[in-house]
């Protein structure tokens, strides 16, 4: 059985997130595609294969391609060798470009989709936990540029979203608890009594439970996150309003990465973003940030700033949200009411 | 005194085509923008100049540009020249990208704001009478990639196009037929009476009749033309149906210009497409398409196939728009009635 949350804009269906059982079902929403092209990440190749496998038979399978995925090549160039490949292989402006992987291949294949030929459709299968709740739902697309988190890109939507629990199977624990971050951001933001059980499901995974024991609870939560981020970003696609506060902890998170990189250092997203929401928590109560503090403990992930604070600030200016100097922070009233306000970088670090 | 076309689509205004006396008119368009930063053709420095006198005063003036602009630069690489551009100075998402240029300059530029920080708004000022009728209305961006013609782009409306007579004054008088070309296709569309018009208003230019003396029925066929356009976009924003009119003898004007480039000929766009729309002629009416022929040659317009139409065969292959190994030819009934058909090149070419 498939659920599905449809993402409208001004009564308009832009994109629909489907969960189902298992990566083949996917296979029910390419029906009406006359012609399917896959692009997957080589980390994801098992669950491409079955993808192939079973989209073989129908003869819309327009071409394949396994890609190799890190932070350093999200760039126009991989994006540019993605519009050769097509090009090269005669995708036409009906075809559907399929990315299966983590949120690093869904943003460049999405973005590749959008500017090949003016725009063919894409669709998504989210393979990591991060990119399910988070990524692969909203339509922000794009690539780094001159070191700068996705500079470029588009704002557009896939077809859909296709989330399925057995691909997390192989993902390794300190990519899970990545994505456990954005889970814990999103019912931050919107609770809907999801975050305590998050807390504890997070836990109880952390502290060695599997993920097949927890199996239902896991894709309920999971589906229950996909659900609020597709809300938000119905409201509001373009970010003028309250999809900024998606952004919780992620000002914070984008200079961490930054300067991380600069350093060699090793951090991943979803640990910058929990680290960024502890910070963002402090703005306005030091105490509910100690109990977020002590919940995303719970579920393995850190929670102090590896760099001084001050040392973050010249990249925190750098923010592409930045707008007048002053960049929309996304403050913490109590679990599930989060506000933006603007500020600039040297006013909030005062406050911390 | 400005005349508006509104762009709208599902009742939702996406642009405003907007003309006006002069090009310094353009400023009473700016007042809402907070920062705008203008990007230019180094041949339109004169009308930049203009705009940026008038603009400086505000304080709103971000930045601005000069590009060398031609057919082998509108890649990729000059898109990205100018993402560093805008990065480097510092602009914000608030900023509005002014292009002022023809069709390369505002494809460009378009299709730079369009990506930069994931979109930034942005108008033009064309300054060649293609761009003016044509190339700057409706929201086609994008780059060549591999010589084949804005393979990489995506569709997104400018705020406004701001149309004006006095930048034509120094057009070349080969460019001037270029674009009259596009004007007479639109009118070929959609007559409204103003075809045979332009047959004889472009015929006394093109024997020696300056634009100032006639100027008042120009800039109403340009504002026509333009409204004509206008008003097909509105209907049909992403080209599934009526939009691919505006191919009107499209197919064979990019063969034409793909030979060109390799062979090393000149031919310009404009008369590349007067060359195209008689060929789509001839596919149904070799009789109407001698008449097109001659009111083209009255109009300066080159009217033979520059090559054997067997070496166009592959680079109509090509053709972005193909689908399905068809191509949507467009057809002409009547002047001012035309229709889209299915047709592999091989079918086209045997009704030759």
């Amino acid at each position: 059985m498939q659920e599905v949350t449809e993402i409208r804009v001004d009564g308009k269906l832009l994109s629909r997130v489907v969960s189902g059982a298992d990566v083949t079902g996917v296979t029910g929403l390419l029906e009406n595609y006359p012609h399917v092209w896959i692009v997957y990440d080589a980390n994801a190749a098992a669950h491409a294969e079955k993808v192939e496998a079973a989209l073989r038979p129908t003869g819309k399978l327009g071409g394949i391609l396994e890609i190799e995925v890190s932070e350093e090549g999200k760039t126009i160039d991989t994006v540019l060798g993605l519009q050769e490949w097509l090009l090269g292989a005669g995708a036409d402006r009906d075809a559907l470009l399929l990315a299966i992987g983590g949120g690093i291949t869904t943003d460049m294949a999405g973005f590749a989709a959008s500017i090949y030929k003016r725009g063919i459709r894409f669709a998504f299968i989210p393979t990591t936990l991060l990119s399910q709740v988070d990524a692969a739902i909203g339509g922000k697309t794009g690539v780094n540029f001159h070191s700068l988190k996705n500079m470029i890109g588009v704002i557009r939507q896939p077809d859909f979203t296709y989330i399925c629990p057995d691909v997390l199977d192989t993902l390794p624990a300190r990519d899970f608890r990545s994505g456990a971050a954005e889970m814990l951001k999103t019912f931050i933001i919107e609770d809907g009594g999801n975050y305590e059980k998050a807390v504890k499901l997070l836990g109880r995974i952390n502290g060695g439970g599997s993920l097949a024991d927890n199996a239902d609870e896991l894709r309920r939560l999971i589906s229950a996150a996909a659900a609020v981020k597709a809300g938000i970003v119905s409201r509001d696609q373009f970010e003028s309003g309250e999809r900024r506060k998606l952004n919780l902890g992620h000002t914070f998170a984008h200079a961490i990465e930054f300067k991380a990189r600069e350093t060699g250092s090793d951090i991943t997203h979803g640990e910058a973003v929990a680290i960024g929401i502890i910070q963002a928590a402090r703005l306005t109560d030091k105490t509910l940030a100690e109990k977020i503090r002590s919940d995303f403990r719970q579920a393995g992930l850190p929670t102090e700033l590896p760099f001084p604070l001050e040392s973050l600030e010249a990249s925190m200016l750098k923010d592409k949200k930045a707008e007048g100097g002053k960049i929309h922070f996304v403050l913490i009233k109590t679990i599930g009411d989060v506000y933006t306000q603007d500020m600039t970088v040297t006013e909030a670090i005062e406050k911390l």
